[in-house]
């Protein structure tokens, strides 16, 4: 069950000029349902992704970065669910290159135009034929409307789609931010997430529209984890298609850049917690903030060693206050000359420990009330300077072992 | 269930001489279990140890190293499970230095003479009372014949209790060897592991028994893991009683320090691997082999990343060949310039993965079969140097959520 999200409502998700949205049932893995998806840009889009830094990232990865790098612009998204064209050597990566060439001939573009993302099994070879026979069918859907469709033809174990709309005014004139997104296992981003696309209409410089989302990326994909597990495939894919007609923001001064990077970390952030809250197997939804680290990477490793620990995590799911098991994470996270007397730890308002102990003042059944919340805050004060991060994370239940153990059956 | 792993035979557990010990039910968490264990060693034993890194160490571990550090010799260590001791502050201290006190009182020797370890929940006190009831029980108890029960008395969510024991000839006069063990969660030892005591009557000079002990630990309870939790409380202590009236092994030129070795290591391997084998929830007994790495500590990164992948460890669990996740936690391993092309994969005999992609004469029943054992062997080579590495670990099943979810209920 995931932890308060509900299905987006199609109609509060807004269109974005410049983006057209096909799906299709081509069978990748299993049949009927939703799982090829087309989207087209208008010319002249500002594109830019961050990727997984996994090793034996995808195929798809390698062809992405291969396309953007060769500078020619982007007009179409190709993305398949069911299998993640990784592990797959030299035949994987022919394989995403005829999806993009049957795109290109399909849409009247060129091959190195398209970017192709895959999400699923990894190891086995993407079932072209069928994958192939599906792309007219996503094509002659092509829509602006189509958001809450695409949204749910990239799920994998997903019980949700995550989509997110925001409308934002820059100097006068009205531009839209739409995305979404999809992952719930093998989620520990780094760089990216599983797959992510946002798009807005705004007008955005190219190269100041690679920081963007680097930045937005940083602080919303790259700040949660389910699982530990760094994806294959994580993708995150920033558009802005210049549609609106506005003037292109191409400076950092201009005042039109604050209010849209707003808009962007807003939907990022509620796409990345979105992931969170539908994590496999996920009851309750926990937000860590490190405060008082020297450095920021500092405050990150603190963060992670405890949203990583599976006792934890299980503590978590129990709603057992064991709480000396989020004092051993901390003492794990590396930090050679962390000096544990001086460690504070709260829980939501409660003070639970400090002096490199309980405090004295903690009480069982705070602890109690707070853990049997569904969602808890975790903060955490290191002494140590003036650096702080947050990351969001969700507890370990034996469904999160049950889909892992059954996912291929 | 423990993988393949049944509890020792008494009769089999060879006594050391210059070793004694004793028990008592002090009823530290539960009444009617042992929990509190007393050893006394014979004079000028040699003892030395290795704990855990974790910065939120727990008070008997600060104690130990304070007292060994002290060097006027070990002649008692006193252990209780129920409690760990850790994050409890100065009160903690006090509360270890006191029992340390007693037990010097009670044997008639100095309290920095004596060694105190503790294992169980982390941030709740000692209750001082009943444990300093149970000592003088422990003390009438103290004989050379109860390691059967030593080992029982340490246990926390062990499901069986852990000691081997062997015989070893050095230069024609016998010396045993006999150690225990307990941990089954929190397992991911740094410098050593939850609690281990291996002791032997051959007599070897202080300073080559250091080093003896860190040799041990590092091809032992340093290559486990269970869940990737190092604990606040991991010790392992060696002593060397000299008892056995030998001349003592005083250079690395002695050529009984050979067989010494070995049947030192082979008992610390054999208790380390006991407990992934009865690591909390454990259906496998994993053992990940890494090779041709640039270097041991790369090796290591490589092969914990996959022990501690929940992926990886589910897929093991539902005996599903799922094997792109066995590379994908080796693209995860934070190799920056590694070459996944380079990359072969093997479970057991089968040739699973290489050129970056699944071997073209692997068979999925062939994986399934390998997958469906209760012992099983993944090879990385990694294609980059000389260097290896091995580490045991065990799956992540739904009994491990089931038992850190009720640990303290």
């Amino acid at each position: 069950m995931p932890v308060n999200l509900t299905a987006p409502n199609p109609t509060a998700l807004l269109p974005v000029a410049g983006v057209e949205l096909g799906w299709a049932e081509a069978g990748i893995r299993k049949p009927g349902r939703k799982d090829l998806l087309l989207m087209r840009l208008a010319a002249c889009a500002s594109v830019a992704g961050v990727f997984t830094r996994n090793r034996f990232c995808a195929a798809p990865v390698w062809v992405c970065r291969e396309h953007l790098r060769a500078g020619r612009g982007v007009r179409a998204l190709v993305v398949n669910t069911g299998c993640a064209n990784a592990g797959t050597g030299a035949s994987g990566l022919a394989d995403a290159r005829t999806t993009c060439a049957e795109v290109a001939r399909l849409l009247g573009c060129e091959a190195t135009q398209v970017l192709p993302f895959s999400t699923g099994v990894i190891m086995e070879p993407l079932p072209m034929e069928r994958l192939l026979a599906g792309l007219p069918v996503a094509a002659q859907r092509l829509a602006p409307a189509h958001w809450a469709e695409a949204a749910e033809a990239i799920m994998t174990t997903d019980t949700l789609p995550k989509a997110v709309s925001q409308a934002v005014a820059l100097d006068g004139q009205t531009v839209t931010v739409t995305g979404i997104a999809k992952g719930a296992g093998m989620i520990r981003p780094d760089m990216a997430t599983m797959l992510g696309f946002i798009a807005t209409d705004a007008a955005v410089a190219p190269a100041l529209w690679q920081d963007l989302t680097a930045e937005v990326a940083g602080a919303s994909f790259n700040r949660i984890t389910v699982d530990g597990d760094t994806s294959t495939n994580d993708s995150l894919i920033l558009i802005a298609t210049g549609a609106s007609g506005m003037a292109p923001i191409a400076s950092c001064e201009d005042a039109r850049l604050a209010p849209l990077r707003e808009a962007l970390l807003a939907v990022a952030q509620k796409l990345a917690q979105a992931i969170v809250r539908d994590g496999e197997g996920a009851t309750k939804f926990i937000t860590i903030v490190v405060e008082e680290a020297a450095s920021a990477t500092e405050a990150a490793r603190v963060a992670y060693a405890i949203a990583h620990s599976p006792l934890v995590k299980t503590a978590f799911y129990a709603s057992d206050p064991n709480l000396g098991r989020i004092l051993a994470a901390v003492g794990n996270a590396g930090i050679e000359d962390l000096d544990a007397t001086k460690v504070q730890l709260y829980l939501n308002e409660v003070w639970v420990a400090r002096d490199g102990g309980r405090h004295p003042d903690y009480r069982e059944e705070d602890g109690q009330r707070v853990m049997r919340g569904a969602e808890i805050t975790v903060r955490v004060l290191l002494g140590r300077g003036g650096a702080s991060t947050t990351v969001w994370t969700c507890d370990l239940s034996h469904e999160y072992v049950r889909i892992n153990a059954d996912y291929r059956s």
